[in-house]
């Protein structure tokens, strides 16, 4: 994309009949704005595309809105471009064998802003993650291998509305508040799948008992969404697509062998997609880097820049998906990774 | 290095007698500033090694400041770690076999504002070079594998000291003349070792013709130093150190093979030191990057981060110097690399 | 506006009938970006208010695209508030006595990549400024008191457009460009209005020659626009609005007193809307400032945030249109105010 | 200054006799770095300005940072000017009648970095400031118009210290870190002048019962000291000198009769110096900024930008000490100012 609102890529694949609009049920890309609390990019691509869509099908953007689920992360560091990977439900005709790529959908309703960052917006996701299982078709968490959640964000609008209903925040900072919004949302990751006992859902655990988390979760957050938006990725029995998805851990923002594990696990082929967590580090293989004391350029985008290098150097990919921010989606210090090849 | 000003590293080195102060001759180093033009960070460090090494030498700070050449790159993005190479000129006892690494030192005058960035200041580059080459007693160009160069920038002062005295200057932003500063100080490299014709060193092919360069030229500029001063570095026989240099070329910000070979070209043998530039591009492996038009984060920081992360997942270092700024130092959207390796 | 999509202001006046929107003729705004090469948004604020305009006047986005003109500034520093001066032509009723406020609209066709920054774009100008000029009803070049003129800035689409097709560009770096971009906006206009003589305007006259001015012009640029569009206002008798425009000239960004005088020559009633530039400078009331060597934080950013406070502490408004760039709009280290006020 | 190491000015003052540098006792001052945790300017103006004075007292470095407080802020945006105020003890010679400038120092042990932005800190800060208006000759809290305190933040090398010996921190990082750290000064000065009680000095209340603040505290934090500074002015019968200090209260960065009221508070002569807090808000003047949620400019970069301007506009002065952060040393969304005059 030459911008948030170029959509002039999927408008070619649509107008060539490579790809049915109407298919489409979600989008999950990467827009070149600042990935902070004030980047618009997101909104923009979403009108823009949704807009496209709509004009394709012959519905209305809020139709399309309600329809495919849209998720994008601000921010393309380093080497990083920016792109869309649109999913589409296609009937199946000559699928490949074994378990093969599925997606489910699904969505809570909108999230108050004094429900940003508490346990109640947890359990409403973990609600929407077994919604969207069932979705997929898939019934055991061990063929889930990548949940994309998508959640809002506090923004001045939002403070100032809860303010005006006297409603208790969590932060009053849109950009502070982030990480709190990103770990709940893996929190609810987890208890959907299984991953944390219920007893341990409390608020006090919240970015404190890092050893809570979930192995597939990736979680953003935007000023742009108000309920939380889930897209679940795993492999199924005649799952009828001709890709394949698998997972992985990146112990560091250089973990080059992390990367090449996750290409493995999803079966070696051609890679189609890649989506992954940058996380900052004060220490990078035994000596300090600058990111976390940096009052110029924030730390996501530190790790961002580092590991889009090291994917596209590994792959031969700059067209991934890498957001920030890794709380309680994997153990302290390491990030997720999945990829989709194909079969 | 914990901050610019943290030395105890080098002064628990010297402490415990690993290393003679007054056999220092050169620190090449990286600092945690923003790289521009208002990086002080620099300065600061060559403040807080030069008193250090004074101190321990019984010297003036303006004696090592003569003796010692300090360079600093400012700028470490991504998984770069500050820290200093310290170069030392010992009385060889067990040398290794073959051509080992030399390094040799020289300096020009004060470069006068209106002569950054000129014709001039690149014949007076060029014949520092070669009082180099032969200070490190090398008498072929192709044993020179790295010549590093630090070279003034206009800073506000310096344009006022022009404007007080109604000198032209070749531009009147510091951050806008660097690409201009640091092209010239190449092909003043170029020339004195032979690698650009005489008569192309005309004003008129500064940053037009980019088919001139140096494949060995790694050159910065600061504020902080008033002249040209030039660390050549190459192999001689009977050079008497336990370490021996290779050179290379980077394709992109992630050439992870460009980076190996420079390794092979040093001997392949444990690392000791990597110098590398790390060139901003509008287009990596195929697809549009942001670097370009990112009004926020300036391109040379994005690359460097990128390359960082490149060269700490291929050799496992962190320390590393990468500096930005490849303007007639190898072909077009290439880069130089240097790496320095026990024999 | 709480956000550049934030159009529930508008909607509301629309919504309980005090603004008919099949009336608006034009849009003035600030958005929340960084104001550079990356700030789309514009676009969304453009999309957005486009999209509610032609809702409420059961049009096609196209259409309003065609028929309102937009011009947003993006950069909202310091204590600058995110906000829309929305112009209508409303039949006249009980107009105020003596010259009032007369607005004109034009634009030029596209501009190619090519002839951004050049003299052809200038023609091109003064030929749509005098359009607007009849169109405002004014026939003196003295009646006009604020000519906003928005054009296109080389962004990569356009570069790359550009390089197909083997055209000369003026510059191939966006953010480099847009001095350039200001410069011949601000000499069109300077043209039409008969400001500058027919033989000044050569291509060696721009940015060199900073005497040619017009006194009137603000000129901004933007990825988002591709053609030249022009806002021309001025005082006319039988004006039929109940405001008066005047303008004035800042000496540097403190310059309370310059702000006071433009204030009178509106006729010194309640302010309804302030449009100015805001020049950086390297001194300040005599002494050195940084915004031209900071690296991290734009000089524009600087200027504007500055100028921003002293017109909130002048004249008590945060909703102030504060472009950067004031080449040739006024004499060098100045920079034009045009403040609109009730009769 | 024309970098934070330029000490040309002072130098010049003192070659020139008209000032004697064993009187100098105290300096604050404005660097040119980013404010943040990784702003080293500040170290680097100390180290200069130390060596300077050092030279020329025949002493070191260490014995002047024993005997010479200094205070430096970094960050000059908007119209600030980097620079330093110099305060001398100068033997009475024909002094102004009524009270006049009285200037105490103090500092605290070395603090550790479990006690950063503690009680402990707070306890230890009061009794440097009872300390420091006995040293200023001053018996009334009521006399005392400013109390600039700098202390330490929590750096990378700090944080790594605690966990070394595993002691507890309030926080892990530097950037965050800094509001509390600053709160706690501004505690400990108003409980040393008896503006709060001792029983509310407590850890529950620091950052969130901002009804506690002292009304001539202004306190910042850096990486580059390691104890509390306290540097305390007031006016005196007999001060002896020909300046005066009066003090105010700013009700928002746009505040130009704040400004002028403190200038009447110090007598209304010619401005000698002017210290003030800048406080980042959300809205200014009944609209919204986008301060709070711009994730590429810090809020206290915009607040100062601001405040600098206003403040040039209202005293024709732009070397002025503003530095960010009011916590407890004001009401909520208010700011101090101090204003030094001749008499």
């Amino acid at each position: 994309m030459n911008a948030p609102d170029d959509v002039s890529g999927l408008k070619a694949l649509i107008c060539s009949g490579t790809l049915a609009p109407a298919e489409i049920v979600a989008v999950i890309g990467k827009t070149e704005g600042n990935g902070g609390a004030n980047d618009f990019t997101r909104a923009l691509a979403t009108r823009a595309l949704a807009d496209l869509i709509a004009d394709a099908t012959d519905s209305t953007r809020a139709e399309i809105l309600e329809r495919v689920l849209m998720i994008w992360s601000g921010g393309c560091e380093g080497v990083l471009s920016p792109h869309a990977t649109v999913f589409t439900h296609t009937p199946a005709t000559e699928a490949a064998p074994g378990k093969t790529l599925v997606l489910g959908l699904a969505r809570t309703r909108a999230i108050l802003p004094e429900e940003i960052g508490t346990i109640a917006q947890a359990r409403l996701t973990a609600e929407a993650v077994r919604k969207a299982m069932a979705n997929a078709g898939l019934s055991a968490a061990e063929d889930v291998h990548y949940v994309q959640i998508k959640g809002p964000l506090l923004t001045p609008g939002r403070i100032a509305d809860a303010d005006a209903r006297g409603a208790p925040l969590v932060s009053r900072d849109g950009n502070l508040s982030k990480p709190l919004a990103r770990g709940i949302l893996a929190l609810g990751v987890a208890q959907g799948l299984g991953e944390v006992a219920e007893a341990d859902l409390v608020q006090e655990n919240v970015l404190a008992d890092m050893g809570l988390f979930s192995r597939v979760a990736s979680t953003s957050v935007g000023g742009e969404v108000d309920c939380v938006e889930v897209a679940l990725m795993g492999n199924a029995e005649g799952g009828g697509s001709r890709f394949r998805i698998g997972h992985g851990m990146l112990a560091s923002v250089v973990d080059a062998d992390g990367i090449r594990a996750a290409h493995d696990d999803a079966g070696g082929g051609a890679i189609a997609a890649i989506f992954a967590k940058a996380e900052p580090a004060a220490r990078v293989l035994g000596l300090r880097t600058t990111m976390m004391s940096d009052a110029d350029v924030h730390a996501e985008r530190h790790a961002r820049a580092a590991l889009s290098a090291v994917i596209a150097a590994t792959t031969g990919r700059t067209a991934v998906f890498i957001s920030g921010g890794t709380e309680h989606q994997c153990p302290e210090g390491a990030a997720p990774i999945a990829i989709i090849c194909e079969v």
